[in-house]
């Protein structure tokens, strides 16, 4: 039997399980870097310091101290915060091509092959905290075969809320066990399951680098493993 | 010089501009019609009913009356109404089945071609008072290329509600300006010009059936205009 039987939408986590955000936004950081004359920054730890801002900005929303804000804003905000940092006085051209980077990153070499299997007999939609015009600048750019643009700004909520979950599932009219999350990052696919989802991992063990030493493995009895979109494909026999 | 200088981004009216909904929805009332024994009954009438109880129903949602109501649950109170109408007692199967007709519905020959040709210069959108599953289903089942699926349900507000417009420009991160509305349906341009939007007619001369009445030529001097969506491509050099 294939895996996750009853399940009608697959719901992707975005950055790390579809793309390589960290190869595509230090190779763009490289540029705006080496144009301000700070070629002696490293632009993979560039590209760390500003995710690792990611989840703090976030959380401003989540805690309600702050109303929803797409993440086209919070990566602004967080970009400037971190030029100021470095002493960099980019102008707003450079800053608005720079924050756009996360529209322009690249897919891992399996995404698309698999996403077109995957397509032909299930829904498939990204469920990520990337804005609805962040996602769609990315997919037109790099072909990913998407039937909707789901995730935190159509649900109004930043995952791991469960809000971001199960208003996913409502639009998709679908009860959230119908819906299956696939990522690469085990604290999502826990948030999902609490939800009521179905989980997919998918290993990507370079999302961090070559060291990286977390999500190296499932860490629960998720519904089902792979080590790639194709062989997710594979065992859903798409 | 092209048409709609400027515009980067072209949100499309889908009911009627895109898919021509009469013919869809009167050939999948006839199988629900003809299963209960009301063969008498003009399946292009049912449609035509169905689809006159539809402003009236968002109109609900517009004035505030009722909270923000997907076009799914709205279509599925005026087909429990219109089948009460007719004595017709149809099981939960049908009625879902026959709801989702609006998923099922096919584009006019020229749309796809034309919106292939556009897709390589714009990005295209869909600005439907249609839910993002019907949209989504809709374009899946016909092929349909969006870019992304916005409309009403993003936007959380109905057209000709000037917040649909202006919700979607903010979504897309442009300004009303560079974003043009497409439709078939002069009072949904002039709500769009209203907004600011860039403001394309498309002539669909048999939306109505035979003897269509309304929108039968552009009743304002529209930003272009055209008998196809092939003829916008060629307008706007695509």
């Amino acid at each position: 039997m294939s895996a996750l039987p009853g399940v009608k939408a697959l719901v992707f986590d975005v950055f790390g399980t579809v793309v390589d955000w960290r190869t595509g936004i230090a190779r763009d950081a490289k540029t705006v870097l080496a144009k301000h004359g700070r070629g002696d920054v490293d632009p993979h730890a560039f590209a760390d310091a500003w995710r690792r801002r990611y989840q703090p900005a976030m959380e401003e929303v989540r805690s309600g101290r702050r109303p929803f804000t797409r993440l086209d804003v919070l990566h602004r905000e967080n970009l400037d915060a971190l030029l100021a940092d470095h002493s960099i006085t980019a102008d707003e051209a450079d800053r608005q091509w720079l924050n756009r980077a996360w529209h322009r990153l690249d897919p891992w070499p399996d995404t698309i092959p698999g996403l077109i299997r995957l397509k032909s007999r299930r829904f498939i939609a990204p469920l990520s905290n990337g804005n609805i015009l962040l996602l769609a600048n990315m997919a037109k750019r790099a072909g990913i075969p998407w039937d909707a643009i789901l995730g935190a700004e159509p649900a109004r909520a930043y995952k791991p809320q469960p809000e971001a979950y199960l208003r996913t599932a409502e639009i998709l009219g679908l009860a959230p066990s119908e819906v299956a999350l696939v990522a690469a990052h085990n604290g999502d696919l826990a948030a999902a399951r609490k939800a009521g989802l179905a989980t997919a991992f998918v290993l990507r063990p370079t999302e961090h680098g070559p060291e990286q030493s977390t999500d190296t493995r499932a860490e629960q009895e998720w519904d089902t493993i792979a080590g790639s979109f194709e062989e997710l494909a594979d065992k859903l026999g798409c």
